[in-house]
């Protein structure tokens, strides 16, 4: 089969079509003018549902064929549970054995967790997943051997999908950590607590059937009611959502090796020197290790000077709980929360607020959280000279990452990656991305422990570091650095075939990933 | 014109067509099945949204020109701010000044403040009212003067006809006691605070072009946002949006009539010997005197029994704020505040919940909170021999009132209506209802002063009470009393013309309201 392929406003070569749905190709940032109307799921009516609001049925098996669960149906889920859910392969091991086939898989996000789901891309029990692809999936992917195409999107690009009708979902499965029987639900309670479900609302709203799942039925009323009874149909309980060990992330913890603890405090400093940081800012930031030092050296800043971050955007870790408890963070808003020092943060504090994707994310609606933060502190597996990043794919050509927020969060007024030079002796500058993510012009400075690089377009960042004695080079340099280092490395080989499409913020395609040659 | 009119499942003679648009004739309780899908406005783009999420426009004016206010547009406002609403008449100002003809009004109520509206309803500004019409509005409908036909919805039936695309709102302008510059908002702070917005969900997510017009803007983020800030195109700051002693009504203070405290004695007794009062169960009620009498007389009976009404749905007062307080009630959930007690519970009680209307009582949605509640007292104008109900017009004929929820509470489990025999002699219990609002098989219980009907429906409530001593009466014996005492009253004499649709909470209508016969 040959694929029609046109050259997008990036350069990339991208096809029109994927998964026998016409796509459009990337225009540019803020380019694409949507034409169209929000999906509308169907209206329903009370007269279907229990005057006495319960909506409990007796399994997920029960629930899944009131559902009218049939072939080709797409299953959306939330990745509040992590590493750590139950939940989600439940779902696909009840598809098989009732014998439904080629389902579409449409996660907030998938985890190692996950892989035992390959057996059900093999057995076309599942045709794709459209969400991040991890570990084992990722490489089952990159070999070629998905049946359907995957489609990557970033959170945000998630919600516009849904919204605006590009993935239609069948039925959401929504884990919730503590429901009622009417089906309101929150992340907070019972054994399997995540915190909040900021990953939810699209979903529930848009979804022909919304099934909520949970070990902790409570009465009614469930509140906050982060899912809206009124958009579900059926609530099953089980005993177990989740493994709560594994639902927590495990990466909150500062790091300890010394180079990225120097290009910590060399962000730091940078954004003291830059006057990027200053009093009522606003920050976000991951929950990684090195994050976790940018923080802790900001914070000692802030406590210097007296100021305070205005808000900060979570996933929220000890680290923002402990910012805004000592006073240099005014709120925390919140759409997933990463350690249990943040949810009992959010469980008490009044400044502590869930905020949902579908709020600070969705490119599609009437103004984003994103474009209004002052500091944005992400990661990258690749750079290249036009400051171009990635983020699903390694050097070796292998999708081993989802999007997550990465490409929302590009339009923060200062968008900052630190980054080590190298990985495993692998430069993390190259000449152009394996895959783009996001354009360089949303790209603004490249911290590594041997340099900092700021991009042209924004003199103004160069004017206010000049003479600050940071060291200063420019993107190329740090490349060539590198390169010294650990030598070029070998680029990756693709065949012809398109195993992945990645999405922009606003539904357009800027690349796609290529079926790795076969050694 | 003549009209096409068919019988519907009521016996009532309905018109099919409204406005110039079709409607479907009431086909009984739970009869009606949608078919279609949810409303759908345009898909926008952050790329017209300013960056740092400051909405500001110079002036109310200012931000009706870039909604592109023109001829025909439906306008929508909630009311929260009561009889001291500032906004909403303002629009029509504009509207008016600008020189825009023949728009639609759809308030979510209508109060004395907003009879200057008559003028526009002259000069055909406003070509109709599509909510509640009191006092001048209502006569002024009555008297066949204004231009369209009025519809009258219910709260619930509001929300459903926003949702199901019905109608359609070009700009919806929702006061905010507190706002951010993002458009975020709430009903509690500043002068003007209303403590909720419960009626504002279903406007700001529906309409095209959302306004939000406050007189208290705070820094972002404003908390808790019961207008989600990504569904607003523009923040407007004025002087005042209200006059704050007119925003809390002036109608929660207890009864202090003899008959009416009897009524409420009797209620109270009704529901303590019926058995419907127990530990755990639900109730909702009005913020009239009788109401809160019969919620201190019930409140007694909690105390000496140690029981708890599991949670109220408001519109809260000062006595559902003592039952929380004094622990005879679990939660109070809440659509809208009526005094200031009320407020500080909000703000202060995590027990206190906001719970909008689009989640309470909208009949297509996947069930309600209205059929949840085991206690539902409400008021009417006009009972009927078959328990039919009527709360829009007076025995005389004039439509004086909004549906408000009542529609939507009927469908509780026990719905009981405490009512005076008569109202400045006029017997309140009627051969057959002037308006038919609510069908005779929702409504259980007519307790007046003078004794206790229980719809023969309700064998089980009938045989509940039997040889408790309470006065019951059948339906029929009630109006015989009333009309020994008062005589029959004459019936309003009415013209053909419709002046106003009553719609059922399923946007079916059930009733019209015809021109008065000019005396």
């Amino acid at each position: 089969m040959t694929i029609n392929t046109v050259i997008n406003a990036a350069g990339r070569s991208v096809p029109l079509e994927i998964n026998g749905q016409p796509v459009i190709p990337y225009k540019g940032v803020g380019q694409h003018r949507p034409t169209g109307r929000k999906y509308s799921p169907p209206v329903p009516t009370c007269s279907d549902y229990p005057d006495d609001g319960n909506k409990v049925v007796g399994s997920l098996e029960e629930a899944l064929r009131k559902c009218g669960l049939i072939d080709g149906m797409t299953i959306s889920t939330h990745h509040h549970l992590r590493d750590g859910d139950l939940v989600s392969n439940k779902v696909f091991d009840l598809a098989s054995s009732i014998g439904v086939k080629d389902l579409v898989w449409f996660p907030s996000a998938s985890f190692p967790c996950n892989d035992p789901l390959i057996k059900y891309l093999d057995d076309r029990t599942i045709n794709r997943i459209e969400g991040s692809m991890n570990g084992l999936l990722g490489q089952y992917v990159s070999e070629g051997r998905m049946k359907g195409t995957a489609v990557l999107r970033s959170h945000g690009g998630r919600v516009q999908a849904i919204q605006d009708g590009e993935v239609k979902i069948d039925i959401a499965v929504m884990a919730a950590p503590t429901a009622d029987a009417f089906g309101n639900a929150r992340g907070t309670g019972g054994s399997s607590a995540c915190g909040v479900l900021g990953y939810a609302k699209a979903d529930y709203m848009y979804a022909e059937k919304v099934i909520v799942v949970t070990d902790n039925l409570i009465d009614f009323p469930c509140f906050p009611m982060e899912i809206e009874g009124n958009y579900v149909d059926y609530v099953v309980v089980v005993d177990k959502i989740g493994i709560p060990e594994k639902i927590m992330s495990g990466t909150t913890q500062v790091t300890k090796s010394p180079d990225r603890l120097l290009i910590a405090e060399l962000t730091a400093s940078f954004l003291e020197k830059s006057g990027i940081l200053k009093d009522g800012v606003t920050i976000q930031e991951g929950a990684g290790g090195t994050s976790l030092a940018i923080a802790m050296f900001v914070q000692e800043i802030l406590k210097n000077k007296g100021w305070k971050f205005k808000f900060g955007f979570g996933g929220s870790t000890h680290h923002m709980v402990k910012m805004l408890e000592e006073g240099q963070m005014g709120f925390i808003l919140d759409a997933q929360i990463f350690d249990p020092e943040a949810i009992r943060s959010i469980e008490t504090n009044i400044r502590h607020v869930p905020y949902p994707v579908f709020n600070a994310y969705n490119y599609h609606s009437k103004g984003n959280l994103n474009s209004m933060m002052d500091i944005m502190i992400l990661g990258a597996t690749e750079v290249d000279l036009n400051f171009n990043g990635n983020v699903v794919t390694h050097s070796d050509g292998y999708l081993l990452h989802g999007i997550g927020g990465w490409q929302n969060c590009l339009h923060a007024r200062n968008v900052i990656l630190p980054l080590p030079l190298f990985r495993d002796r692998i430069p993390v500058i190259v000449d152009e991305v394996t895959t783009l993510c996001g354009p360089g012009e949303l790209i603004d400075v490249i911290v590594t422990e041997r340099g900092i690089a700021i991009n042209p377009l924004r003199q103004d960042l160069i004017e206010s570091v000049k003479g600050s004695g940071l060291p200063l080079k420019t993107i190329r340099e740090l490349k060539d650095e590198a390169e010294r280092i650990c030598g070029k490395p070998q680029k990756p080989q693709f065949e012809e075939k398109i195993v992945a499409a990645i999405k922009w913020v606003d539904g357009t395609i800027i690349d796609v990933v290529r079926k790795l040659k076969s050694q």
